[in-house]
């Protein structure tokens, strides 16, 4: 048995990165950008006005004149017009270019004007003032944002001002999400005493919907022929497998088997932590000496199939690793414990905990200890987890520790 | 000029709760719940075997046997069998019913099985060890989810489990995004000298897409006629409507004037914060007294231009009352700032950050202090902003805000 640090860093190993697509700057949302944006002109583009009032020279106003004839107006969305004449004024808007030959602008709160003169009624004014200079916050050529960030809304405001109405993004690979058990009846049906509904695939689903991935949604029936004939057929044609159930020791567990059959080869089984402890990962493709029965990579996932656990292994493994092929190496948050808990086995327990922000500025998380790993109603009271390490039994109130959030 | 703190208060007036609608399973990640979710049998629903191993009556363990003969097997998915003999076992899998009149499992790791013998070779059990008791964590009827949640990926398995494929959420509004003047060019074209791209309506629609709120953009040109023609025809047709620029005081700001003439009653124009100050909110439709041009009702967010001042007047009004609408009241969550920093004016400052969880437990929040409400390109160094008090000039190190992110 593993730990869950060495299950993290051979996962790692696998991690193949995503290629590149062209998306519209409307469905770019929360994708990762695979190409620079850079600077296509100076930011702002012109000595843009910043108030509406009047623009004059300074050195006008400094030789004491307060009185300024308007000469025209310059409103926003109009070319550059010239100052014509020393002395007099413009009447400015904001997001006006300045006009030609004046350098400060007076704002309307500051000003009398009649009879189209403009009187300044304050003493001091600061040259250039009220002016957002033409390149002062980016040259053109500079960087604006890096290959690699997600793109959040104001990024999606950077990529349309420089005229970015299509965005090189990762593409997200396309996943298979598969149940097995007997047990398992469809959402829609009514289970017999001895059925339960699926439910795992879908938890699992959304929680890869949550960063943009697409799945497809299979079962295979607890029989060792089925199995291997349909996984063949999934393993050409996905990159990533999920599976949930059907991995611990008993009789009716085949997964482990027919992967290995396909060659799928195994690099881990088990991993010290609870719960998810029965955890298979393996991949097809990556290793030339074994012979291929497939002509594709492909990377599985065989997540226990308890509820908790499969929720639990898909945020701590599956998640990090397809966002890894995306080129974010997302760092989890941390949270402070907000009442002693103990855990004695020797295993990486992740605790329920409902986490919220304190007004003291910590994360705060609240233990929601439930049933196990067959509990899935307890996931709902609870809204991440705190993963407390191996070596420790007792974890005092107000210690901190890494937290996994859903 | 009024305060954050009243603007807020105004604006939670005017709150319309959402209508409901039914949504597949599968669409349902991230909306809000309308229904109560409740158990439609017992959690587990049966006597739960969570080892593989065997399934005996402790009795016989306690009598001293440690031999016992395996009767048959109690795979999962099959019905409930009949423990046939006292003094005997039956094989279990994780996940099966157990077999009636056992009571206690004990796993393949601590068996010897020869000869469909099988030898326990520990010392203690415990009676009804390794058995998720039916009912013990639900019982039928028992509320699992409450209305008015978010809807998230365990809460989906948790629909999924009790068999909703179809759920009961709120129905998000429509919302109008409208930029406003003639300095703006569409993001496919290129800008002569005094134009730019529109930028903000892209910002404003991602920032709704976020929670799920679909938006259409409009775009209205400097000239009162068509102003005042083009909202007519869009207040009609969307509950929420948000401008972009055209609210401050100059010659060519005629968003105010226009959207009075329509009936919109202005409820406020003006905020004591720093960016976003010229913010104008108004509505049509919530007071009877006034005659009606338009037989709805409508709220309008008209937001100051500036990039920064847009996103961030979004950020802190537009999603929280979007949200309240919804039924949520999402409380904002607080950073500790990372350095001393000082703002003289009586204002809310909303000082731009970038935000990450240290090791410590804290949210900690660096200032990234950009080039004003004008530098887009300052919203990609940071990630939030914290509200920092109008009460207050030095802000020092270590204290606590609370934090808008994106």
């Amino acid at each position: 048995m593993i730990s869950v640090q060495e299950a993290t860093a051979i996962i790692a190993q696998y991690i193949v990165p995503c290629p590149i697509e062209s998306v519209s700057l409307e469905q770019s949302l929360g994708r990762i950008l695979a190409e620079d944006l850079c600077a296509d002109r100076p930011f702002p583009p012109f000595d843009r006005v910043t108030m509406d009032g009047i623009a004059i020279r300074y050195a006008d106003f400094a030789a004491g004149q307060r009185h300024f004839p308007i000469l025209g107006i310059q409103a926003a969305g109009t070319p550059e017009t010239l100052f014509e004449k020393a002395g007099g004024a413009m009447e400015v808007m904001t997001g006006a270019v300045l006009p030609k030959g004046a350098d400060t602008v007076i704002r309307y709160e500051d000003l009398k004007i009649n009879n189209d003169i403009a009187q300044v009624m304050i003493d001091t004014i600061v040259s250039c003032q009220n002016i957002h200079p033409m390149a002062s916050d980016k040259k053109t050529g500079d960087l604006l944002l890096p290959s690699g960030v997600k793109l959040h809304p104001a990024a999606i405001g950077t990529a349309a001002t420089i005229g970015k109405s299509v965005l090189k993004v990762k593409k997200m690979p396309m996943v298979a999400v598969i149940s097995t058990g007997d047990e398992l009846v469809e959402v829609g049906e009514t289970p017999l005493a001895h059925q339960i509904r699926r439910s795992n695939v879908y938890v699992v689903q959304a929680i890869l919907k949550q960063i943009g991935v697409s799945s497809k949604r299979f079962h295979l029936i607890d029989n060792q022929e089925v199995i291997k004939k349909e996984l063949k057929k999934i393993l050409k044609k996905y990159p990533i497998v999920i599976l949930s159930g059907a991995v611990s020791e008993g009789k009716f567990d085949f997964l482990p088997a027919a992967l290995q059959d396909l060659g799928v080869i195994k690099r881990f089984h088990k991993v010290a932590q609870r719960p998810g402890k029965p955890f298979w990962f393996g991949t097809l493709g990556f290793d030339d000496t074994v012979e291929k029965q497939i002509d594709n990579q492909c990377v599985v996932f065989a997540l226990p199939g308890n509820p908790v656990s499969t929720t639990v292994c898909a945020y701590k493994y599956v998640l990090p690793y397809l966002q890894a092929c995306t080129g974010l190496i997302p760092k989890p948050p941390y949270a402070r414990l907000a009442s002693d808990f103990s855990f004695t086995p020797k295993l990486n327990y992740f605790l329920p905990v409902y986490v919220y922000s304190h007004s003291d500025g910590f994360l705060e998380a609240i233990p929601q200890v439930g049933q196990g790993s067959g509990d899935l109603s307890n996931l709902n009271r609870a809204n991440g987890w705190l993963e407390l390490p191996a070596d420790q039994n007792l974890f005092k109130k107000g210690s901190v520790f890494p937290l996994i959030t859903y």
